[in-house]
């Protein structure tokens, strides 16, 4: 159902021939009916942050989003002063199309784009799009896949969640494959609730849920230059949620969102889960889970369904002992349950372990304290480099 | 020539049966037969350094080294007390086979490993190699060749050099190909010089020369276990060098050395050079060339042959501020001579870019200061995935 399962919103998804690709639909919108229009936003922290993250995030800034805009097919990053006009120009196109009784400004319209980095968007296609998409604007579960389908790039699916609250909706959509790093959300990625919330409740929440689901996952070590994470919240059911179930909520989305990601990764055919326990501090955990995540020749091994703990401990040996403690002899390593190091050597026979299923789970236990985190990453394929040495993103 | 060019130095190169290839040499010996036997080493800082790590360290740390023993087909990392012991076992074996007339001890023997890490040696096998290579030792172009054939994993050529100074000597050889990053040294390395010099300055001009060489290459972001660089002076000449010539030849060595690891990176078709100019110091320099050197993304670009810079300012875009002052805005990039990014944007169309040659250059310009670094890496092709999902290292 996407963003259209929580009440007052409505979507569209259209071909305007953006990408080079002409049956695809490449723009989506998204309109938030109200009554509110609460928001709250995060970003990448790319310093070269792209003209749409750039608009976005001042337009956000008074917690007020009436609409957002989003193609593929272009990220329209790295394009200076012209790229900054044509994020304002397709802004002020959508506020214009929604404009009716009441007035719509352009800065209540949010901006996203995906695809490659360093060229201008066809203007004139972006803005026909615009139209046909407002046009096409309905709340139906279709409209809401439409919109989801509209901004993938090598995404192979549409990702989308829904959930049901107590009286209210979360519904929910992201577009995310390769160059995802866990430095600040994910590619492009919108979250509709009719929960009655205003800004600030929602920003607290999101920031919250953002570290915790769209900053454990890790393809490729890549950040992007257009990572946005919007929350949009309509108040149309008339419940004013019980704060901690409306924080589980959003949580529970984004990381269901993540998790999606992780499945689609780029010519993945490995999901590894990589959890680091008995850390001193939840810090040193995730300091310890990110490097293993890095690790292209785990990555390989998994790829190769080969169970390799050598290149498990010889990637947490680059972690500094200043940043987590560890005695490497105290340290043990599971992978999909059985224990195949241990005392800074090999434990059970790595041939003991099943590697058939699509999700690997490796446990790392550092026997230093009692924090945990994890991470998620997929493994590195033949398929990840055909797709990013012919595809020009 | 290899380790065997500078005067005073035997060396000999075996086959064992340590790895599953039988018919590849698989164990090296060096020996300086004086009249110095002074000696430095520099080692991996991971911190779950290797038996033969752990031992070579010890060995060297009172500055005399009187051989070398080193095998392929087994790192002995993460072997435990029991690796610790087959190193000791080795060492002590070297040492009785050398003793003559002088008394050789086991802490006069370096030892070195590289292959699969988590398994224990077949040390039967060692201790026999370590028979046959003495009795075969020889100061001739073909022995040092030997040696540097027997270290090889995935490499697929031995790495020599030889050069020339004032009336004395410089040989070495290394080993590398897969698990390089730039965080001190590189795999097995072995220098060896005739000139008359002590355990202190050698030890001096290794750190300083490693550390612009060795240490900035970056094959796969994945650093080892069993990362050795070792300096062995014989004073066969006579010959006490001018300082800063000698100085000069080891990094000189050390920059060969180093260069020919790229050139052999697994799986590569591409050396590419990332140079970053005008930054305001050259550690903000080294940090920006470094994350640039990472990007999967940029290195599978690079490998279909597409000057894709979008890749390489979002990386640059990752280095925090306070690691590397500098406007987005002002940065330039050149890619083989063409600047394709300026004002943040694109400049030169990319389709000007000769990306036919095995060397890319990319220059990238913070026009932020005058500091400068470069760093070495290669592309990221299938055949390393092929390499790093189907072979056991």
């Amino acid at each position: 159902m996407s963003v259209t399962f929580a009440k007052g919103f409505s979507a569209s998804g259209v071909n305007t021939d953006i990408s080079s690709n002409k049956e695809k639909l490449d723009l989506a919108l998204v309109v938030n009916n109200g009554p509110l229009d609460a928001a709250a936003g995060v970003f990448t922290s790319n310093r070269f942050s792209a003209a749409p993250v750039q608009w976005s995030r001042k337009a956000i800034a008074n917690g007020h989003i009436k609409a957002v805009v989003l193609n593929s097919g272009g990220a329209n990053a790295c394009t200076g002063e012209a790229g900054l006009k044509q994020s304002a120009d397709t802004a002020a196109k959508v506020a214009e199309v929604l404009s009716g009784e009441n007035v719509v400004a352009p800065d209540d319209i949010a901006v996203c784009s995906t695809g490659l980095i360093g060229e201008l968007l066809p203007l004139d296609h972006v803005l026909a799009g615009v139209d046909k998409a407002a046009s096409t604007l309905c709340d139906t579960e279709q409209a809401g896949i439409d919109a989801s389908t509209a901004i993938m790039t090598t995404d192979t699916k549409p990702k989308t969640v829904k959930l049901q609250g107590t009286g209210y909706r979360v519904g929910g959509m992201v577009k995310g494959s390769g160059m995802i790093a866990p430095q600040l959300a994910t590619m492009l990625c919108v979250i509709t609730t009719d929960a009655m919330v205003d800004a600030a409740q929602l920003q607290g929440v999101l920031a919250t849920a953002t570290e915790k689901s769209f900053n454990r996952i890790d393809v490729d070590g890549c950040m992007s230059t257009n990572d946005t994470v919007l929350l949009l919240a309509s108040g149309a059911s008339g419940v004013t949620p019980e704060p901690q179930e409306f924080a589980g909520m959003i949580h529970d989305a984004c990381a269901s969102l993540a998790h999606q990601i992780i499945g689609d990764g780029e010519g993945s055919s490995h999901d590894i889960k990589i959890t680091v326990n008995g850390a001193e501090t939840e810090d040193a955990a995730l300091a310890c889970a990110r490097a293993v995540a890095g690790s292209n020749l785990l990555k390989c091994a998994i790829y190769g369904n080969d169970p390799n703990w050598g290149r498990i401990v010889s990637t947490l040996g680059t972690v500094p002992a200043d940043v987590a403690a560890y005695e490497p002899e105290a340290v043990t390593v599971d992978i999909n349950g059985v224990r195949v190091c241990e005392h800074a050597g090999a434990g059970i026979d790595r041939s003991q372990v099943k590697m058939e299923a699509r999700e690997v789970d490796i446990d790392i236990d550092l026997n230093h304290g009692s924090q945990s985190a994890s991470v998620w990453t997929d493994d590195l394929t033949h398929e990840y480099v055909h797709i990013n040495a012919d595809y020009e993103s």
